[in-house]
């Protein structure tokens, strides 16, 4: 019951120059799954990793950072489903280490050039021995045409596969991008229970593609939330291979530097917002939009604290325009000294609320109308400032908890 | 489906000496419900509250803290359901000093001698009229005796009244303490969509007693939480009559200070634990205690995280003993310098988890046979310090979608 979520025909999907990709059953938690991929990047290719700022972080997330940090130059990665790898202690971090082995041993590399990565149940040992005995066919595997299929390899509670692509022309030289991502529930900010692959033929600085991811991310996967629960294993990538012929892009005065960031961070929302439009029971797709605020944090504040809401989701289920929990969420987002005598509040573009009370043109069915629809702008004005900022979230649904409810079983 | 709400018979329920309750049909929102329900207090009542942290603060809310700042002595409270009056702005603000207005003048009384308190649907006009034109009947019906009926008149989407009576020795005076409660949802801290009233014939000095509510609320309402929404109108009032004979107790060194702060705090917890066991679509009660922190702020957050995850929430539903969720919540609580390599967690007398990682000895049946009980102790070690904080909280259901998706149609 995905929310509008647009899945690309097999035609729309560019491949990137330089990412092969190859895809194993290995048999993680259920037999007969596609569980295992293997992502090789050809030499020189650059990356650039963001990872959770939960303090439980995956033994995956912890040895990616470090393998970031050795500065070998990044050549392949590996995405189990079915075990996070997380709250396994120095078990989990020793097969975690093993699985970077294996993989560097048989593609001719050394294990710090391998980035790890882990989906799925918490607290349970990653059966290791599985997973490396399926590298091999994995890497058999290896080609170029492989994104679709790795978009549906890397999905747990997902229904549909995230996948999107692009082509952007960079001085006359196409440069194509190309992404997946997964992603269901536990979906917060900082990050969210998802993982994000994102690669380009374009050729960037190092350097400048980390500092880069991470604005990108802040801008698309850390605005985007089910649940209001950060995940252990959340990650994402960019990897530039620089195979598209077009010059290495060096500095942000690069002028090419701004076409590139644009067309990455808009490749980066549309996953983000396709983890939102397929969450785990979703029936409506909110952009919650908050204007003058005094800062961008006291935006955010006020934009999740709705976000976040329960009755305020549960309410967008059920097509209810009970406002006032929108007014209620605001007033407890903690901002201490907000008037709310100053406050607005549209839904779609109907003025439901001004000066922090019911607008007296407001009537119940303009709310219900919009609240009918499957995608609803909500965007208030606080009379602070001039900060604002954007949020992307579902309803809360029946569904949701049965999803969660029956995880495991 | 009441998580064991103990509903105490009529003969357990004492009369407050100084307290009359008359309660009447108003109409607000439904015909045929009985709404309205006023207190009157005998002349020297103390009476201290505590309210709503919300920066939307219901037109009730601000009245009542405007009366008790007034400091003539408060002699009534007038209590409406199926309407919060708030988000209603000035005309709001009329519609609760009119209230005050009519009830004086029936009264006796000047208005700032009256509290006046309203729960129900958020941003619609106060139907004032309606409610005016029922304060005769619930005046005509003023009798001592009237506690379980005004349990059942303060309730909106609660299944069941919630009540509690006890009566302690005081230097040898049999001292009464009576109080209801309401709420079921929009539970959070700071404070709920509460409404608690607490009874002592006990005499206490008036300045005492402001201090001692604000400290049981921080032990009692402040430390419940359903579903992290904290509503606009929010109140905890306790009523000190004097009428029992035991001389007044006017210092925190007078002996019998201890004995009775205990005695009110127990029925405040007692009142606040009420609403959980009664939380909208809950089946389970849980205890979240965080110990080995350093400070009591930082065992909240902890607790908080825990008690708020849907994730979290759903799996108790399910009886699943998916406690990486836990793990994951505690990771995100935002400790930044959080050791996990330190954290213990306990599911009952069940050791999960050590050095935040799963104990060896763990069984899979253990947490399972601990889940599937209808009364669940959640006890994490952080082994950062001493401090340690309790919070309470309920499962996250079908029904609670149910109740919140539907409850104005």
């Amino acid at each position: 019951m995905a929310v509008n979520l647009h899945i690309p025909s097999e035609s729309d999907i560019f491949a990137v120059n330089g990412v092969e990709i190859g895809i194993a059953e290995a048999g993680i938690r259920k037999a007969g799954r596609r569980d295992l991929t293997v992502f090789r990047l050809v030499e020189g290719a650059q990356v650039a990793g963001v990872f959770t700022r939960n303090r439980f972080r995956a033994a995956p997330v912890q040895v990616c950072e470090q393998h970031l940090a050795a500065g070998k130059g990044i050549r392949a990665l590996v995405i189990n489903t079915g075990n996070a790898n997380a709250g396994t202690g120095e078990p989990g971090l020793q097969a975690t280490r093993r699985t970077c082995d294996e993989l560097a041993g048989l593609l001719g590399l050394s294990p710090e050039q391998i980035l790890p990565f882990s989906t799925g149940v918490i607290l349970e040992p990653l059966p290791v021995d599985r997973l490396v005995a399926a590298l091999p066919a994995a890497i058999a595997g290896l080609d170029a045409g492989q994104w679709f299929a790795a978009a549906h390899s890397i999905m747990t509670t997902d229904t549909q596969p995230k996948i999107h692509s692009r082509r952007i022309a960079l001085d006359g030289v196409t440069v194509t991008i190309t992404g997946i991502s997964k992603g269901a529930g536990m979906i917060r900010p900082n990050m969210a229970t998802m993982l994000g692959f994102l690669a380009t033929d374009a050729a960037i600085d190092g350097a400048l593609l980390a500092g880069l991811t991470r604005e990108i991310a802040d801008r698309s996967f850390n605005r985007i939330t089910v649940d209001g629960d950060t995940s252990t294993n959340d990650s994402f990538i960019i990897m530039a291979t620089g195979q598209s012929g077009a010059p290495v892009v060096a500095s942000r005065n690069d002028p090419r530097f701004a076409t590139l960031q644009q067309a990455l961070t808009e490749a980066a929302l549309e996953l983000a917002q396709k983890i939102v439009r397929d969450a785990e029971g979703a029936t409506k797709f909110m952009t919650i939009r908050v204007e003058q605020a005094a800062s961008p944090e006291e935006a955010l504040k006020v934009a999740y604290a709705i976000a976040q809401s329960p009755l305020v989701k549960t309410a967008f289920y059920a097509s209810d325009p009970n406002l006032g929990r929108i007014l209620c969420a605001i007033g407890y987002a903690g901002i201490d000294d907000l008037d709310v005598g100053k406050v607005s509040l549209w839904l779609g573009d109907t003025l439901v609320a001004s000066r922090g009370e019911r607008h007296p043109d407001y009537q119940e069915e303009d709310g219900q109308r919009v609240m009918k629809e499957p995608e609803i702008d909500v965007r208030v004005a606080l009379g602070r400032g001039e900060a604002s900022e954007t949020v992307y979230t579902c309803d809360f649904s029946h569904e949701y908890v049965s999803i969660n409810a029956d995880y495991r079983s």
